[in-house]
């Protein structure tokens, strides 16, 4: 079965929720379909919800970060929600560079953080 | 693989997309969490998007009137939205009950629409 992550738009955001542990598989089909999907919607802000994510590794980690460093090229900013410390200390271990993203409690603070920063 | 519909909690409300044909079992494990999640959250309103569907089998149409009733009875309300054509004439034909349903064309109005019945 070929699973993939939902994505939805709201407005001019996109939302998704990772509730369950990613295969690389789905990390990479996850990243193919969140930048066509920007593409098609011209979505100026993206929320990844991490809320039910205990523990990644590393390859999952690093597809996290491209995600974020190329949706901020596409013109979409990102906010990671939801980040438990596990998930935490990989990000930070690996280096993985996620200055440029923002975080937030969970999915209403994220998209709140979006409309502040984005000046709505 | 353990696949779930992931279930996104936004304010009061609860976004479901649909964003692939559901075999027997996920729809199954649906129906329950989403039940456990309105339970959790108490949650007022639900909306189930189906934009991507084009097309369901009658057990998957029985699932989905069976939740909206279980939703009301539970005090959420339920809007289907994105609709097709093909969705549609399966639901009909099969006499499925979705008259205390609300439906809309896409996931904000289905949100707008929660909100105006709901009074806020």
């Amino acid at each position: 079965m070929n699973v993939r992550i939902p994505i939805l738009k709201l407005y001019d955001y996109l939302l998704v929720s990772i509730q369950w542990e990613l295969d690389d598989h789905t990390a990479i089909q996850f990243q193919e379909d969140l930048l066509s999907k920007i593409h098609q919607t011209g979505a100026k802000g993206v929320v990844i919800d991490l809320t039910s994510i205990d523990m990644i590794d590393s390859f999952i980690a690093k597809v996290l970060g491209d995600v974020v460093s190329m949706s901020s090229l596409m013109g979409a900013r990102v906010v990671l929600t939801g980040i438990q410390p596990a998930v935490a200390i990989t990000l930070v271990e690996l280096g993985i560079g996620l200055n440029d993203v923002f975080t937030a409690l969970d999915l209403e603070k994220g998209l709140e953080k979006l409309q502040s920063e984005l000046g709505e």
